[in-house]
């Protein structure tokens, strides 16, 4: 399979880099607005040079961020190539998904769309946990880690030298979402610290802009550092992140059977996780493509089976 | 959706209940065929009255025994009928499917196979932790718990009054899977523990049965318990199993980052929770027959998408 990275950020460094060391992958080329990209080995080329790979590359992994780039580039990209995206602005997936279809249909090629860890990965566990655990509640944590859709929203403020973004699950709900059978709103669950090098004298407003951004940050309890360019490299090197699921479910005459479960994973690189399951999207999206199947698909509408891969049979998973 | 309850065991009652407290479910008759049996409230028929339900029932769930009955029963009533069921003898499973897939589609009838929580839930949580974890190893631990297929297996035995299996996982093997990224074979994983009542003098004979019996206890570390009938009521009110997964994986240029998924379920009820996702698996092989695809449909084959209900959109879950 032939992949074109679009973007060249922490996720796009990591697909070439999965990409590397995969022998199903090739990594034909970065494309991008900058000029000062330095890649793995990767020949670079510029956004408007895409054109000329219409028919050397299967696939298109697009690794800008989601609050802004995703949604303008992909249904233009789709004119074109196929692609695949981690798109994980959560509210307003099921909008940017019936875009992405419609251009996709519209030009005869196929989109896998939010194709990360979350949403991806854990996007499965809900439904399952939903739909399988009797009376099942489910609530998701996220963090302690910084979420890259975040940090690329506040870097997109005007005034914002560099930013990042750590969620942290409230401790409090933690134990409430372990013990006791009820829906938690996301910002009941988490808090969002951000720690953020500013242009001088634009930390007002900044700090205006942050708390008023819909979807982001706007009624989270948020924390705001403004710190000094030296201090904020450090923030630059975490990449760890975390996601925790309970659900919370219960059967029988009087529902006294009680069926609790539980899902946690640790990351130690959240841009390599992402990657690799944007690279197990841009297969499926790939052999979708090749069936005709056009139009935009999301993890929930793969059958499991067209995951595998590797020689191994439904068997050896069932 | 109107079922039809095949074999009158735990599963089968556990099935009648959870149709009740549903809206969605209308449990049409309990075919049987034993002579005893008093539901709680689904009128009960002889096995050899189904024939007269062709156009009454929508999809029968199966809740017999998985190593003899169930690959008997299934290809015949799928003559008439859609089937759903919970087999849960994983080293068969192809082969059952095979076997089911053909007889369905020359009927033209649909059939959803091992819907339950393990091959089932956990099926799925194999699959997208193998495919999902870059480098990934995936070990899945049952019990403490009685499993229903292991004990079916025993009583099937000459000589067997009544039995009961408790699968426990080793100590040592949890510890190993959750600290080190390798896989263990089920037989040292877990251990078997059987409370028997047998007919007098024929234990020796029942050991030996047990003992050689492939995919179920042969090789495994084997606990065989023969106890007399008033100490065997207690394991008849065990209910509760719990099922767990560890996933371990690395990326990275040296494989220096590591991820590290956990997944557990405890259950209070098998039955109850075999019988609600048998109920899922249910409507999904109603929606499969509608569409006209004939054929047998693991969790695997199925878009997660397709399990969707109760007005919730795609956009909750990712």
């Amino acid at each position: 399979m032939r992949v074109g990275i679009v973007g060249y950020g922490n996720l796009g460094n990591a697909v070439e880099l999965l990409s590397g060391a995969r022998e199903d992958v090739e990594a034909v080329g970065v494309f991008t607005r900058r000029d000062d990209v330095k890649t793995r080995g990767t020949p670079v080329f510029r956004l408007n040079e895409l054109v000329t790979f219409k028919d050397k590359i299967d696939v298109l992994a697009v690794c800008h961020g989601s609050s802004r780039d995703i949604p303008r580039y992909v249904p233009e990209l789709l004119e074109s190539f196929n692609t695949v995206d981690a798109y994980d602005c959560h509210m307003n997936i099921d909008e940017y998904k019936a875009v992405t279809d419609r251009a996709a249909k519209l030009h005869g090629h196929t989109a896998a769309v939010s194709f990360g860890w979350d949403p991806g990965l854990l996007s499965i566990l809900r439904l399952y946990l939903d739909r399988f655990v009797p009376n099942s509640v489910v609530n998701t944590f996220w963090g302690r880690g910084v979420s890259q859709g975040h940090s690329e929203a506040l870097r997109g403020i005007d005034g914002v030298i560099d930013a990042v973004e750590y969620t942290v699950p409230r401790p409090d709900a933690i134990t409430l979402a372990s013990l006791v059978s009820h829906p938690l709103d996301d910002i009941d669950r988490h808090k969002r610290v951000c720690y953020i090098v500013a242009e001088k004298g634009k930390e007002d407003f900044i700090t205006n802009e942050v708390l008023s951004m819909q979807n982001y940050f706007y009624g989270y309890e948020t924390e705001l550092h403004f710190i000094d360019e030296s201090d904020f490299k450090h923030h630059k090197t975490v990449h760890s992140h975390r996601g925790r699921i309970y659900a919370l479910g219960s059967s029988g005459v009087f529902k006294e059977n009680k069926h609790s479960a539980y899902f946690d994973i640790d990351i130690s690189s959240n841009p390599e996780l992402t990657a690799h399951i944007m690279l197990e999207g841009a297969a499926a999206c790939h052999k979708l493509f090749e069936k005709g199947e056009f139009g935009a698909f999301s993890i929930l509408d793969i059958p499991p089976a067209m995951l595998m891969g590797g020689g191994r049979g439904a068997a050896s998973y069932l």
